[in-house]
């Protein structure tokens, strides 16, 4: 249940009607927007009745109950305003959301050596790249397949970030090992495969860092939604929505089906950042350049490519990885597209205002 | 299998190699291209030694297998070059094709009346749309449910047709109408349910109009290029292949999963024109204009959209349909983006030179 | 809407119900229980008020709405009582239905030649069978793979049925070639890809033959029901559902996935009598024995099996076919099973009392 | 790759070939047969040659590759012979395999108190059920919806083990928790949602106790193997595979499409027992029944059901779940066609003697 206020209702109106939420049980959350603020209770509001909230105080503007079974996730719950996701990083914030610059993350499927990964982030970082992805755990189908170098990948990612001031986007797979990731990631993403893992949502819900959910590969939009508001719910708001594919009867000719409507469908129902990572969701190279200029037409956040210096020598996912050469050109290509639509490609610095603006690590903006 | 000429082979010597093979019972097609001619071979190939090809002339540059199912619909069946489909209508001659202008083909699901059709078809041309859509037979699921005007909406279309000059595309679904359609339809649509009804394939392949073929809901891009190839070996080669959404386990907030990837994956496996239809694809008016944006970076020759001047009251697919208003905003965009990408949103006339030169109806250029 | 008389009301009575639902344009169905008489009404029902029914007559028990989309086909419309399909063969009748023997239907994927579909035939009556299926048209994906003998394998069939009284199953793909299908066939074949082929469904819905709709890949339960509804609702009643698998995800050690509980799932829809194909559903001879088993022990009412006397030989479909001697052995395992159950495997002749119950072919039964 | 031994080999020369294994780094893993010893070698296997094996003694028979990317969980690995999987519970030991008896796995989605499970499972135990399920962590799609009562939860079932002798089987969704659900299941389940959870599988590998493993939503039967090879790579061979129902196209009258082909495709491909879920497969309690039976005729080697004494007031998964009334008369149904394929349901209690072989607690027969 969602409830506006009027513009102008004085400060200490809002304090009061927040307090009387609290006294009825109802755990509310303030939004701040640019003329108007909103509250999204929680809690048991079916047998709340809208004439009671009115009641509380004559500022109520509307009542309305969110009918989805997503409730913080949806675009009611910040009444039609979409949220920001801001992530501080070497070079600067960056800010995920509908009305910011268009966010790059490249970086090779898994992290294979040092220096692999800190020249690989070199070059990204000169091509204008913001955030640099690498796997140090790898979910892989077969047991007997490379399962990633772990926590030394994660010290070299580490290395990759200082050398270059990107941020660094890694998956972790397991509950024991969200402290450790925590501390090198500035984004935590939860693979495909997790993505109902339910403990493990709770886990990256109950710490502060930025959250990459990717959809499950038969999650509908729904079940991904409500994957997120797992998160929400255990008090983490910083949540990026990634399509990557999902699977059909078709696999002959690509690995998944990438739902690219998925972002006009999410940007309807939810005020969450949206990225697509083409590579997984054709898992071919080739087809990986058309699929990331269909995305941002079709109006998404930010785009997760894969990258490597060496893709026939890759240890994972080389048939679906860019060489760098390639990507070089197709950041071009995207950043002239992105332009076109009035949206910037994410500059590798924000001014030093902005930055004192987004001075906390990971904190959403208190704002609509 | 096909066999590639030297540059500069004699008219005569290919006169000879081409009775050469159809003294072997190899059906040959030739094509022509701007420097080389090809030959694709049809027939049973399997046990053809591409050196006893060879000896056949020493102009012969080089032989090579087709290992897809599907051979004249191969992109190597056009030694890699790309077909067009010339479709001539009251307002001058269409070519669709990889490097031709982008077409649309826009219209109502259902054609419900002539003054409807017409008047549709007059707001249609004034937004420099070239090709009116209008269902006179519509497979419906229910029979129960409004099954279309028949030959009556035929004749309407026809009017249309006779005010505007628009080209007509229509859907035939029976073998006993192909006749009576031809009359009407520059183009005629072979639908998704219908896509494996091959009797109707081999008829609309004994004819000569240009043939638009939708993907089933359930066909793979193998079943799609395997349908196709059924219209080229009845001796049609006019085929434009249609993606409009594949049947997967999510269909709550869309009617069906867009498969945009198919534009990128037929582009390397056919040399036929390709189009995408957002329409059905999401089966909601709200998000069709994001994926026509979105089919277009993908590189799409051409698109079907449904538009109605009173989507409300349809009597079919009226959630799916645009008003004529919006629909006019999306030409707009989607001229804009077509232009970005180097490639014209198609002119309402042709010069009288490009007239003359694509003076038969359907029949396709005899290059590659 | 139905509408269900009270047990005894006399006979004039029904008669001037039924002419006064004529009055109003209400398409009256009328079947007759053991004790009830219920009328299916068809047409505009949403606007008829039950009350106004209910002052009809006195007689009336009760009326209720058929809230499905699919009317004659749904279990409502006869009270909750199956419906039966009666076959005349040249071995006496078989009836179809949930309370009626197990039937068999077995033969090759494609007729091949005479001598080999009337011997196969033979050793099918030997072991009990009463049907034989055979191609005679054949959906191909390829158009360069065998296409079936047409015309020939027609009379090939009516030569095994001479020889054997074996009732014929075959499939017709065009409404042109319904007339010629008829003279031969007892039961009409309508393939999985013609399932929503609209104009055939109306074709065969207006002849008398015997009809076997099988689902379509990515038909699901309520089309394949809608399927049946325009045959039902084009005049014949004897539909009999053929579940032949989905296509899914999972293609790999199966062609198609067997959706078995499809069995209990039609049984509480509809009142017409359910087949289960685990050829095709599983696209393996070895899983087929297994599959056919389940089917019966989920309650199906009669299967179709692909049984070839060579078939690594077969033109088409030779991975899923069975040997005659597998068959023959899984023939008596299924005897056993559906023994077990309560339920005859059919029998080759029924008694001649029977037969003059059932004298006139393929009517269906006034009863429910 | 396997190393099948000659009947008749001496002890002697059995441990000497694997010591040679042991030598050149090939870790065998040694089965016996009534007659064999067939050595299971992981490991890199790509460069060894079978020449080389054959070298090392003449009492090898023979060599081969598994070529599938599932090595233990293969067929081929234990050279065509069924494991069993040994679980002791408080009311005798139980024996999952292909030639052992039926086992039933029932109980409610949800543990709800100590009461009702207490209940719950004497009422099963008088209908000869030996295994008691029942969830405390409960994986749900909303983070609003029940979640289980965690720990307290497993408290109660270990209640219902010591009040029953009942065999206790509960899911675990978090390595964290796999010790204290250690402590009070026979069996651990993990659920379809976590089945490619991979530090999951490791870490149940890693401990004795019995593993039920159940497809993925969307995991093919290669995944569902590969996931299993986790398992049994990490060390625990005691696995048992579960087909609950795959996610299709069609969510109408099912929650999920049972694909009950997965019995006797996982036969050929595995030497695992397999299991079936109806619940879950079809998600209504009316078709569990026909599901249940067409699971067993498929050749199933355990099923679990989802009983609940109140299904209308059950706090999850209430629609799927029989009565306690509804599941015993299934019981009976399934005791006697079990028994028709010559097939004992469990037996409440083994003899002594058989207890003895079995004396210790999830130890896999050391025979193949």
């Amino acid at each position: 249940m969602i409830i506006v206020l009027k513009s102008g209702t004085p400060e200490q109106e809002i304090q009061r009607i927040n307090e009387e939420f609290h006294k009825r049980n109802l755990r509310p959350e303030k939004s701040v927007g640019s003329s108007k603020v909103v509250f999204g209770l929680i809690g048991d509001t079916a047998l709340v009745e809208p004439s009671q909230i009115y009641q509380i105080s004559p500022f109520i503007e509307r009542v309305k109950r969110i009918t989805h079974p997503f409730k913080r996730a949806s675009i009611e719950f910040r009444n039609g305003k979409s949220s920001e996701v801001i992530v501080s990083t070497g070079n600067g914030v960056a800010v995920f959301g509908h009305h910011c610059p268009l966010h790059l993350i490249a970086g090779p499927c898994s992290v294979e050596s040092e220096e692999m990964i800190v020249e690989t982030a070199k070059h990204l970082k000169n091509m204008g790249v913001q955030f640099l992805r690498g796997g140090a755990y790898k979910p892989r189908t077969s047991p007997y397949s490379f399962q990633g170098y772990g926590e030394s990948a994660l010290d070299w990612l580490a290395s990759a970030r200082q050398a270059t001031g990107l941020g660094i986007v890694t998956e972790v797979m397991d509950t024991e090992d969200v402290e450790k990731v925590v501390e090198v990631a500035d984004i935590l993403q939860i693979g495909a495969r997790n993505m109902q893992n339910f403990s493990l949502l709770k886990r990256v819900g109950s710490q502060k860092k930025a959250v990459l959910l990717k959809r499950g590969m038969s999650a509908t939009i729904e079940d991904l939604l409500m994957a997120a508001e797992y998160v929400l719910a255990a008090g983490n708001p910083n949540v990026i929505l990634c399509e990557r594919g999902i699977r059909t009867f078709d696999r002959q000719y690509t690995r998944n089906t990438l739902d690219l409507s998925a972002v006009p469908v999410l940007r309807s129902l939810t005020h969450l950042p949206i990225m697509v990572d083409p590579s997984h969701g054709t898992g071919k190279a080739e087809y990986v350049p058309a699929m990331a200029m269909a995305a941002i037409a079709a109006g998404v956040d930010s785009l997760m490519i894969e990258v490597h210096p060496n893709p026939a020598k890759a240890l994972s996912d080389g048939p679906q990885s860019l060489t760098l050469e390639r990507f070089k050109r197709l950041v071009e290509e995207m950043s002239t597209i992105s332009n076109f639509f009035g949206r910037e490609l994410q500059k590798p610095n924000l001014t030093a205002t902005l930055q004192r603006m987004y001075s906390k690590h990971t904190t959403k903006i208190p704002s609509i």
